[in-house]
């Protein structure tokens, strides 16, 4: 059977396109549009590519450590705590939506650059795994927090190894030139370690890294575990420290058009594994346990979009434009970061392409695009139109600019669908109005 | 007294910045923050003078209609309405707001380039009283809904006038390559036209164009003026149609920081209402009522955003980075169209800087940028950061990227606050999750 980008996609008999063998079509007239889908048996997939390989390469305590971020919800909570791994979040929002749904809070990890002394009470509160330590104020923040909490508070320290693996300038985070974390190079690193084993009320478990986004090639990771490893060599010799976790981040490129990479997570996540363990026994350090933080290559290719067509304007000497009922609302990342998609007509996925559509959104803003100059048969108002890999930061990335309402998310498993976040009403735009 | 950017914003004697005369720092205790502040006595002042202008230049009918896209909420709604003039609205969310506003629905105007049946329909249930009707389709659709509603639908073509202002690629519409409007130059605004005239349940009352966002000087308006005043002429002796409505969109820019030129909006109102009447009269085209959009003309200066200082990175050799506890998902201008703003710090707002700072926002991504390199006196953990003239765009494009809850929107009129929107509760978040 002919498939498209990944193996969830398909073209059925009827012309139809399908996703998680299902029937686009059926689905948006089920669920009207525009709809997310979520192929959860996807998703569950790539849970457990992870989770079996880390298990199988480093021991049964490592684990994925899904990145919240990129998709947030509390049926998606439910799913990963199902598959016995843990959650990253980054924000009490975050932390709240996975208590709502039950969340196992000790396999929790709470990130991000700029935790607030509120946001860090909440999450002690409600019995958070480990805080991902940022920066010295906010060592200092947890520390009393946990103090008045009467509590010792396991933590990693956030470090920044000084990687820039040359993705896209806003989603790389590894050098030393970023908002996030502590530098081994200034010597900030070794300095957050030592106050924070000096802390009372926290106990230093060991320390995170994250190199950026969208990495195609295992390179970058292994030198990040160098990095890293090399720095917890430094810390025992030095401090006498030894770390029982080394987080290695998330990044693994997802495949989003024909012309990229194709990506085996289980042989990439096994590579950096096989080097994680190498390199330990080359510089006699303990075998940590090893998390990994995927996020985007759980979800995205677990996502689908569907649209419907609105007008189709053939500007002559110039571009076709095809306009949809949803856009940067719902997929702000073309207007972001000029990311490519693949798109495609859905009810009329067999037929021939026969020009250059560039896919507009509904928004009152020239910059509201999906795509550009996109191969499609030409469309006309009411065909379904159909963006590919959407499952990471679109749904979390939508917002109500022109308050237009948020789509819902719709989970597909077994040939049945079911939802998981209802479409937003007008009511809801006006919740917090006075 | 000292005035920073904009008259509304000084610097008090105990040191801290004043907005519309009140004191930031007691606004924060009383608020939290992030909160966004609007001046309603600036609003109300801007409306007046587009509203007067224009009344006075062309005569009691025309009016600005308020670009709600820029920030929407019912309050402001019965601000605009109860100045006497009108609003565009892009979207049924939109209407569906100003609709619970009891705003007056004859003096609202439905724009955009994807109207759905459906947001058709609704919008003539609710007594819209004009369309902007971007292209064909949506034409035989409003032309179907105001059939079977039983009425004649009042509307305004969209027309593009082939216009390019040179400001940024994202927020420039004019040009004939746009997903907005017919061309007169590909002959599809003529086209339009017959068609309209040809619909049995259609008025066709006359044209719109928006050449684009952010233009300081008064020459695009002035060409797209004779443009469209040509276009009325033609549209008299190939058709005999006597256009009675021209509105000519938005887009007269806002002064951001101070290397940006003061602009006088009575001044460039006055300049383009006297060419639109001097052009009619030597083509002898009836004077039309004459509308303008202005959206962040009315509300970007009378907006600020107060943030509390998290963390404070200086990485030698490189940046300092000062973390807020908003960002992007309050203000993704930066992310989106790295635009230029005013950064101070509230609480010290006296002190002289000591050096540069890049101002990151608390999401988990390196793009989560408001500003890089502003002066600031050295900042700290609890300092009251302000970004000034954030009253457009900000709000409105807010997002709950990593489930980060929306800040409130407080007014201040005579020297009194007022919450407009509340701040978002986590419990918000969850309420479309199954």
């Amino acid at each position: 059977m002919r498939t498209i980008v990944h193996n969830n996609v398909t073209v059925g008999e009827n012309g139809h396109l399908f996703f998680a063998g299902m029937d686009t079509t059926e689905l948006a007239e089920a669920y009207g549009t525009p709809v997310i889908l979520i192929d959860e048996d996807r998703v569950r997939a790539r849970i457990r590519e992870y989770r079996d390989t880390l298990r199988a390469c480093i021991g049964e305590s490592s684990m994925p450590l899904f990145a919240s971020k990129a998709l947030s919800f509390k049926e998606l909570y439910r799913i990963v705590a199902s598959e016995g791994v843990g959650t990253d979040i980054v924000s009490p929002g975050e932390l709240y939506t996975a208590v709502c749904a039950g969340f196992p809070m000790e396999r929790a990890f709470f990130h991000g650059n700029n935790k607030t002394d509120a946001d860090i009470a909440y999450a002690i509160q409600n019995g958070i795994g480990y805080f991902v330590v940022d920066n010295p104020e906010e060592l200092d923040a947890i520390d009393t927090e946990a103090g008045r909490a009467g509590i010792r508070q396991k933590i990693l320290l956030r470090i920044t190894p000084g990687i820039d693996p040359h993705t896209h300038q806003k989603i790389s985070t590894g050098g030393v030139d970023s908002k996030f974390g502590s530098a081994i190079e200034t010597g900030l690193a070794e300095r957050i370690t030592r106050m924070a084993l000096d802390k009372e009320n926290i106990e230093l478990c060991g320390f995170h890294c994250h190199i950026g986004s969208q990495i195609f090639e295992i390179e970058p990771f292994v030198l990040a575990a160098d990095i890293m490893i090399g720095f917890l060599a430094d810390m025992r010799d030095k401090l006498g420290f030894t770390a029982s976790v080394l987080n290695l981040g998330g990044g693994i490129g997802v495949r989003y058009v024909e012309s990229d990479p194709e990506i085996s997570v289980t042989q990439n996540v096994k590579a950096i594994c096989d080097h994680v363990r190498a390199t330990c026994e080359k510089h006699g350090v303990t075998l940590p346990t090893v998390y990994m933080e995927p996020g985007r290559s759980i979800v995205a290719d677990a996502g689908m979009t569907l649209y419907t067509v609105g007008s189709v304007k053939e500007i002559e000497g110039f571009k076709n434009y095809v306009s949809i009922d949803g856009g940067m609302t719902d997929n702000p990342r073309y207007t972001l970061y000029q990311s490519a998609y693949t798109v495609l007509l859905a009810n009329r996925a067999d037929e021939p392409a026969d020009a250059l559509y560039t896919v507009g959104g509904r928004c009152c803003e020239s910059g509201d695009i999906i795509q550009e100059n996109v191969s499609l048969p030409h469309p006309e108002r009411g065909d379904l139109l159909a963006v590919l890999v959407t499952g990471a930061y679109n749904y979390s990335m939508a917002s109500n600019y022109n308050r237009v309402t948020r789509p819902p998310v719709v989970l597909l498993r077994n040939g049945e669908s079911r939802l998981a976040v209802r479409r937003e009403r007008f009511e809801d735009l006006v919740a917090c109005d006075i």
